[in-house]
């Protein structure tokens, strides 16, 4: 019986690349606010603004959008244009409707790990672009659940693993957010491993947990398959 | 072996008051363009835009925010200010974080249908308003399984019927919608009832399917028990 039952893959920036697009869109918003202010400002208004949202308005590029007119507003004091509101606007469209462009080594790394392993989908965020994505992104077929959550905290991943009746000790997750994917899995006494991307929203960062039992830390997917056939003792 | 495995409910406007919130945010925007255009007008692109939105927005308070801020800055001609782009902004925050308030006969129903039959809860919209609604209702308690879905076509409960392992005729559905609880599910062959609500969405609405097999339509929940008896032959 192989050591882990379930292995569960984050998606956003695990999988395939998104925080590109809102560090992309960022950069257009800063240069539209340009006349106003400095762009290290608006980014830290913009920051603080998401974090104030992030408990109504959840995860994703809807929330984004909403909180971006709401900078806006906020740092020309009002004088925002109607025009400059809908390219806003435009730009979640756009960000909604972008190409779903995978990570170097994933689809290759899933099918294999496909045939030994239970495959978990476990991402945050609009339910509707997250589902879409999955559809574009042609990697559904590997996953046998697919989990569209609205936020990744130690109780969440308690519920996922009761309700698919999974030891912690047989559950792996795999993402590049520490604070989402890594740090609360730990904390149930599963193991994780962290995949850094050189885009992380900066409210998903932590320390990472060098040393902590079940903790390991790959480059890149394509290392996955070694790293567990070594805790397999194959 | 009772006639039915599973009943599923529709959530808003089904078990608690949802549409009014959106009727009564709707009246405050056609007053804060009320110097631009008729309300009629007003109601009348705003349903334009939202329809235009569904497929990257998809539904919910979030959705609706983005088509009325875009309406608003359309019907103005680009004039609208800051401070009412806030206003908007303000109206959505005050509805996700709205009480929730059951319709009349819920709690009691669930409570003893929960014995009998196995619930489920099966609504659209964005997950994390749905998550903390479904807290707040009280009545999470009575439901064996959760499910919150970007859509509500016959694909869809196709899909999860086959993921619950349930034929399609021990499947009823319970909704306010005829488009998105009725029609899909008595188009895979199996029973929904119809309970009609004052406030529903002008796109929710459809031909009740009268004397269609396995269509039924209730005044109020209350009367479930009732009809669940009667098919039941008890």
């Amino acid at each position: 019986m192989p050591r882990f039952e379930m292995i569960a893959f984050d998606a956003d920036d695990t999988l395939w690349h998104t925080e590109r697009l809102y560090t992309h869109t960022q950069t257009k918003f800063k240069q539209l606010l340009a006349h106003y202010h400095r762009p290290e400002w608006i980014e830290e208004r913009l920051y603080q603004t998401e974090l104030q949202n992030l408990e109504h308005f959840g995860y994703g590029i809807k929330a984004f959008a909403l909180s971006m007119i709401e900078t806006a507003v906020e740092l020309t004091e009002g004088r925002i244009s109607g025009g400059d509101i809908q390219r806003i606007i435009g730009w979640a469209r756009e960000m909604l409707a972008a190409e779903v462009e995978l990570l170097e080594h994933v689809a290759e790394t899933l099918a294999g790990l496909a045939e030994r392993y239970l495959l978990m989908l476990l991402t945050k965020g609009d339910l509707l672009d997250q589902e879409t994505k999955i559809e574009r992104s042609g990697l559904a077929l590997y996953f046998r659940y697919i989990e569209i959550v609205s936020d990744k905290r130690r109780a969440s991943y308690e519920r996922l693993l009761q309700r698919y009746d999974i030891a912690p000790e047989r559950f792996l997750m795999v993402g590049n957010s520490l604070r989402s994917d890594i740090l609360p899995v730990l904390a149930i006494g599963a193991s994780a491993v962290y995949v850094p991307n050189e885009f992380t929203w900066l409210h998903e960062a932590a320390e990472p947990p060098a040393g902590q039992p079940g903790y390991y830390e790959l480059e890149h997917l394509g290392l996955l398959p070694a790293l567990l056939n070594d805790l397999e003792g194959r």
